[in-house]
């Protein structure tokens, strides 16, 4: 049995020597991570493949130890009187260990980004050169209560041959454990170093705060996964860059010129497919020239169960339509409510749209081809899309298979974070003896 | 004539409403540019490359302006008594603004960035996904004396959809205020806004701080344009993403299979072309099994005037040659002085650039197509070369056109740093009604 970890607020009260023993706990992380990083990225692609296959055969086989740790993490988290969706985050049964496996020996199935010759050109004086694809080196995670995301937060930095430093939530540190023992153990079957995929064993909240600084250099990039508190602060704190979403206010403008059948399907999905991603509509804005619209819309949203918070023109249309406050334009409800307006036509939206969302992923149905363009030229987000859902925010759907995330950050990973885009490049130029005049 | 500017130090002291008030014009800089960006990140091609056409028409119709700006921070800066090296990098005269001009005419002629689609590809679902490069948004750039900076970023940003705040050094702030004069009429006769451009008007150091904490959410990148010691402020205070080099520790390794003339022609052209840029080489290596190439390498460097510091071996092959301290090996002497060494082949090689280089760009001179590759797999610079010169390290010498720097981070832009690699990109996904299952 696991000895019982102390709680955070008895680590954080202690004396400057043990913060000190932290820090270099976790600088010492930080660098075998470092060395793991290099072999990482030069290990062949069937050596990675063949240690994904084991951490998944590892999984399977130690499914026992990893559902008795998550009953001692479940076990605490009951007598802490933690809430039911909590509990429900945190809870692993046989299902969800195999879906984990299964999603280990997907990434293995994925191409390999690393090696990948994205440009190749011949200068004037007969040197070739090509940018080619290499690992970013040592990602951070920092996530929450969900046990999985170990499972899958390894498999995809080792895929793209970088090392990963995991900190998960404290109340799922048993589970994470148990799990980051499996990927161990896959690792060493295909003789790659056990420091490639780490997962930080303290509750102690100050390992987040270490984590952000760097690590004394060794973080190249932290993503956190987890709610918006996590993400604000991740962003606000982190002194290396960071690929997040702090949320997907995401818009769905039916044009005058939309079929109203296609308006409705792409506006029901978009709100009411899985209302807690990231991609789901929260805010749907209707042509003012297409009034027609605005009844049997709000309609069929409030007989799907959702509220709806309008101006005054949904609410003219409907008694059920609540009043939106300033507030609800720019708000990421991730529940059966969206927010609803009516706007003077494409430009109408497009500044509504830039002055309350979060560029994450905006929709325009139209059957309008140059309305359709301007909205997706001028609509400055991470995904923006014509006569379809905004619901396909998702790297799957995109066909980069997992992904580790969203980024509406500008730079380097925009859109849906995949094997690629935990990918950096370098220059590789071959020559025949030239020299710069 | 303008009216005399108050010193740093005068600014530095005074009381915090000064300080209030310098934040809230910076803020309002910012706010500017952000307006403005969102004008120039949809203006057609044609406009930008009219607006970069009337500002080189501008800057040489305006020489004699900028000429005496550039007389009155010259006569100051000598009347402070500064080094010669300073003042030759501030002065202007008719050939160095006629070169502003011609450098801005280039980059009209260089392809737009934005708009390319770079990726395009239709999934199952019938949906077609296009990766379409944007501008970044706001640029920063915190430069130090030359005045050419101002118009040189100015430009680059420009073509490539960015607004620019530009923060040039304070000796040569009338200088820059006169060549932002001109960018500025050539941006009004195009019809973009003058925001576009802009010059920090103030020679309070605190402003740098306030970009580099990013105005308020304003800037989007920074670049730094200067000496180690600017650099190195801007990566540890700026709280947004920095596209830099700190130095350039560049090596050039001399392989047992090397040509010894090719090698020759290599190293010479690679240390003493230009010293003062970061793509000189810094460090000789030789391959121990190469022992006859030591002596005609290192004579023909100190025949060319250049300093050797080397280890126990180097020092054996010729008297003139100094011992080299452990300091030398990461040193970037930017001048006529070379560190050297012999090594263990082209593992002791790669070792040694991992230890002590700085990730910039590295070169192995061999006929061995095995060592090679090896080399250029492991070796984890932004750029590596076989057979040819670490000074081809220049966006112009890639094909890039003009660069605004060469950056060693590893994320966005890696290496020279010129007009695509100040875009990022969107995804634009065109349907026909579809939804998420």
């Amino acid at each position: 049995m696991t000895a019982p970890l102390k709680s955070t607020e008895e680590i954080d009260g202690t004396a400057p020597v043990a913060a000190n023993g932290l820090a270099g706990q976790l600088t010492g992380i930080g660098r075998a991570a470092r060395a793991a990083a290099r072999v990482l990225a030069l290990a062949p692609s069937e050596q990675k493949n063949s240690a994904l296959r084991a951490m998944a055969a590892a999984v399977r086989m130690r499914k026992s130890e990893i559902l008795r740790a998550n009953a001692e993490d479940l076990a605490d988290a009951r007598s802490a009187a933690i809430g039911a969706a909590f509990i429900d985050r945190l809870s692993l049964d046989d299902s969800r260990v195999e879906a984990m496996a299964a999603g280990i020996e997907a990434i293995a199935g994925l191409n390999d980004p690393v090696g990948a010759i994205t440009k190749s050109w011949i200068q004037p004086n007969g040197m070739t050169i090509e940018r080619v694809r290499v690992p970013l080196g040592v990602i951070g995670i920092i996530y929450e209560s969900r046990p999985n995301v170990t499972a899958d937060a390894g498999a995809l930095c080792l895929k793209s041959g970088n090392a990963a430093i995991l900190r998960g939530g404290s109340d799922s540190l048993r589970s994470s454990g148990a799990i980051c023992a499996s990927l161990g153990q896959g690792l060493r079957e295909a003789g790659l170093p056990e420091a490639a995929i780490q997962l930080v064993p303290t509750r102690d909240r100050a390992a987040v705060g270490l984590m952000l600084a760097g690590l004394d250099g060794t973080i190249d990039v932290i993503v956190p996964r987890g709610g918006k508190g996590l993400v604000a602060r991740v962003q606000t704190e982190a002194r290396v860059p960071v690929f997040a979403h702090l949320e997907g206010v995401c818009h769905v403008y039916v044009d005058k010129a939309a079929s109203l059948d296609m308006a409705e399907k792409i506006v029901l999905n978009a709100k009411m497919r899985r209302t807690g991603v990231c991609g789901a509509a929260e805010t749907l804005l209707v042509d003012r020239a297409a009034e027609g619209f605005v009844r049997p819309l709000i309609e069929m949203l409030l007989d799907a169960g959702c509220e709806i918070r309008g101006d005054g023109a949904m609410q003219a249309a409907d008694s059920r339509v609540k009043p939106a406050t300033e507030e609800d334009w720019g708000t990421e409800f991730l529940d059966a409510i969206i927010a609803a307006k009516v706007v003077d036509g494409v430009d109408g939206a497009i500044a509504h749209i830039e002055r309350y969302g979060s560029h994450h992923t905006d929709a325009i149905v139209t059957g309008d081809q140059a309305t359709a363009e301007k909205f997706l030229v001028q609509v400055d987000s991470a995904i923006v899309l014509h006569n379809a859902s905004t619901q396909f925010a998702d790297g799957g759907e995109f066909g980069f298979g997992a992904e580790i995330g969203i980024a509406t950050g500008r730079l380097h990973a925009r859109g849906p974070v995949g094997v690629e885009q935990l990918t950096t490049f370098k220059y590789r130029i071959r020559g025949s003896g030239q020299t710069r005049p």
